[in-house]
């Protein structure tokens, strides 16, 4: 059996009897019933995964994967393609955004190169590649049937790994100049958006080619027709291996009984394409914040998902999820520390 | 010159040029401008305060306010009069949720009891209680002019002792009993708004009582016409003791160039009285959490702040105040220790 069969295969539905007695446990809280709100939801969902994760110190990283698009010589982005791998450098460095975030909170940012067009040499850097970024989507499909589940497996085997290493939270991030059109290709396909709904100004497009960019969306989902109830197929005719490997990030997780956190609209789009592969990989999601990229709400509604914060950030990276880590933390140490009426002493009609 | 006067007359707004250093150096960041959001909007507030501010490790406090309500005899509550001591006793004890929250992150809290109706014996309990609860506002001002200043002070005096023991990030919070009815009042006389739009739940109220809670606050509005350009007659016919000592938090923490998180709805409520006497102290407060209160929003905008979160919290105490530290910190971590683009020997036209 193929490694994603095998992955797929094991994932089950969250314990329901362990949400019931943790909810129990935090309606039993000095607190009126439901007014830590998201804290509370989130204790329950840790419980339903694995009694075991609510403890103290949760071994935290974010897995961060780069890759270039093809679709990118259609003009669709603000950067040049070459700061793939300059942001990719800085990111395995520890310099950039997500990298400060997360030492801000005591997690590893691990980095895997998965299509990088450019040659990097960095001893940080995890080699991974693919190939040399995918084909531009309005004239092939961005990569083979084969591929698609290559990346995914790419990032199963890697979120295996890390959780042998004792992590137990993940998170997903990613780097590649023009993923955010794929990413709104890939919610086109599976939710039926117009482009014109689901296309943002990424890093910082100009207006000009924003109509562009979601004249190349529509006529690519017309062109290639995705089977919406397929996510291989979507992932392989106008995805990302970036984006494949944080879907196979997030199956791994599910199916090892392990949160993974879902960042903005790139790593939404993976959710996307996890859940249309595997359903129940949704109970293992948390989602952390609302990305300002215009269709991130959007997204996030047709995922089932409720940002936690909204922060009005846009870089990806896994900036946003590395930002969620404390308040897995908090919600953490709510279950465990905080006083109970009954340990008061409170009876509670 | 009284301790109120002397500390509003300290009070000078944020240091421009400060800001406009920090914002040059967030804009080097490799990032795309603007893309971290808030964080980086944080980072330029805290150095418009104090540049000295922007260090690791910040030592971190909240201070918790407890106090009665007369108006709690108008049944405008879900729970009984005696929790407000009850309650107060457990986050005295870091048994509540503030408790859990603040340890999760390395933050003390400190409690003040400034007019709890009960008597309470609690080594950790810092006595300073004005009275026995406040008047029934619907029959008689809430409290004197006098002691309006006199809570205010309670809290400037406290703040100023955190920050000469080394406190650098103030947050405030409260417990008492029926504290949205009159936070309801003071958005209510301040911005001319009707109860029907301040106010909400509390801490699960049911919809009978809502009613009576709505026009309870509009009957005192009417009766005492609260004066919306003094925020000292507005605390004073409407407040509570707590408000106005958190109130006093947020004037000494401007007078000393510290940031002071704000909570939510009933901490929003003594912003807004703080910000009445001296407007100039909004450079130095932190939205932290848009609350689940029904009024929360639109007092948010009143005080033209925006939230970073929205949890779906409502439980008061400074449990969403502390809850931002972290936000506080990564913020920090941005701007000390992300790498920038003239590092890495690229120059941004």
């Amino acid at each position: 059996m193929s490694v994603l069969k095998e992955t797929v295969a094991k994932i089950e539905r969250s314990d329901q009897e362990a949400k019931e007695r943790a909810q129990k446990k935090v309606d039993g809280l000095l607190k009126p019933v439901g007014s830590l709100g998201v804290l509370e939801r989130l204790a329950v969902q840790l419980a339903g995964m694995d009694e075991a994760l609510l403890k103290r110190d949760l071994k935290k990283s974010v897995l961060v994967f780069a890759g270039d698009h093809g679709i990118f010589e259609e003009g669709i982005t603000s950067a040049p393609q070459e700061v793939t791998a300059l942001m990719t450098q800085f990111i395995a460095n520890q310099k950039s955004g997500v990298g400060v975030i997360a030492q801000t909170f005591g997690a590893d940012v691990f980095v895997y190169d998965v299509g990088v067009k450019n040659e990097i040499n960095n001893e940080q850097l995890i080699p991974r590649k693919i190939r040399k970024g995918t084909n531009n989507f309005l004239k092939e499909h961005a990569m083979t049937r084969e591929e698609a589940i290559q990346s995914i497996e790419i990032g199963i085997k890697e979120a295996n790994h890390a959780i042998d290493k004792g992590y137990e939270v993940l998170a997903t991030g990613e780097m590649g100049i023009g993923n955010t059109t794929p990413s709104s290709a890939i919610f086109c396909a599976l939710g039926g958006f117009e482009a014109e709904e689901m296309t943002g100004i990424g890093a910082n497009l100009s207006d000009e080619k924003m109509q562009h960019k979601r004249d190349v969306i529509d006529e690519a989902i017309k062109k290639w027709n995705p089977d919406r109830k397929d996510g291989i197929d979507v992932l392989a005719k106008v995805g990302g291996f970036e984006i494949g490997a944080m879907a196979g990030v997030m199956l791994a997780g599910a199916a090892n009984k392990k949160p993974v956190l879902v960042d903005g609209f790139i790593s939404s789009a993976a959710a996307a394409i996890a859940k249309t592969i595997e359903p129940k990989v949704g109970d293992y999601l948390i989602c952390s914040h609302l990305s300002a990229e215009k269709g991130a709400r959007k997204a996030l509604e047709f995922l089932g998902f409720e940002p936690y914060f909204k922060m009005d950030m846009r870089l990806g990276e896994g900036s946003g999820a590395a930002l969620a880590f404390p308040i897995v933390d908090a919600a953490v140490n709510m279950y465990l520390n905080m006083g109970s009426y009954a340990d008061a002493g409170i009876s509670v009609v």
